[in-house]
């Protein structure tokens, strides 16, 4: 699933909005030194931002603060090997600001698993790239035959 | 999702054998000093190695080879908030020994876009964890109401 040909590169918008069609996704990050990856569910802000809420102390909080990271989202329908997958590539802070962090209570994602003391996480959308599976199978959902 | 606790972590070979039934996972590499993630169709050696198949011209092929990369792959009813995750972490070679690619053109994954000349990259099962949510609705299966 990674030729250079085979795929229809997506813009910024038609990325954004297919993010909002899953509820779960997966941050990229470093941790000792070593790539990690962690499914989480997640909210997309007004500006494209992918928001995580997890608890305060957490080892993700400590991972991420700062931190340059990649959060992926995709929906891959195996059998026709068709799908989407879309990367949003940017800093990760956590909100410390008290109004900010009110809002987010009010709007942001649910937590699954609640905490005593719950922290946003931020990954602003420096960069969103997302490529559609056209190679396959299926051809723009037109199913072309095996 | 990632408390220190509500989560039970998976023994190597409960994880291994939860990887068999998803056909796609998401390698974890850095490209350009940037963290990258890319979904793939994959199949699992009989030691535990990630086997991927893409075209050898790929970028993907130039950016992990001889890299220390993360597979993960998972399986998360959001409705349910409760699921199942696994990485794989070792490093990435592309495999040169002619007999080794042919046992894997026949057994290995197959190829999702099919490609002139074809490259099997073979991730090492140096680190294999995992963990299923148990701390949302959901607890072993046992819906325990909202």
């Amino acid at each position: 699933m990674y030729p250079n040909d085979g795929f229809r590169e997506l813009g910024r918008q038609e990325c954004l909005r297919l993010m909002t069609k899953v509820p779960v996704g997966r941050i990229v990050f470093t941790r000792g030194a070593l790539p990690a990856v962690l499914p989480v569910n997640f909210g997309l802000d007004d500006d494209g931002a992918v928001l995580l809420r997890t608890s305060a102390a957490s080892d993700l909080v400590r991972a991420v603060e700062g931190a340059v990271v990649a959060f992926e989202a995709d929906d891959v329908d195996a059998a026709r090997q068709s799908g989407w997958s879309v990367v949003v590539t940017g800093s990760a802070t956590v909100v410390t600001d008290a109004a900010e962090h009110e809002r987010l209570a009010r709007t942001g994602p649910a937590s699954w698993v609640p905490a005593p003391q719950e922290a946003f996480i931020r990954i602003e959308p420096e960069l969103v790239t997302g490529r559609e599976l056209v190679g396959g199978r299926t051809l723009y959902g037109v199913d072309i035959g095996t």
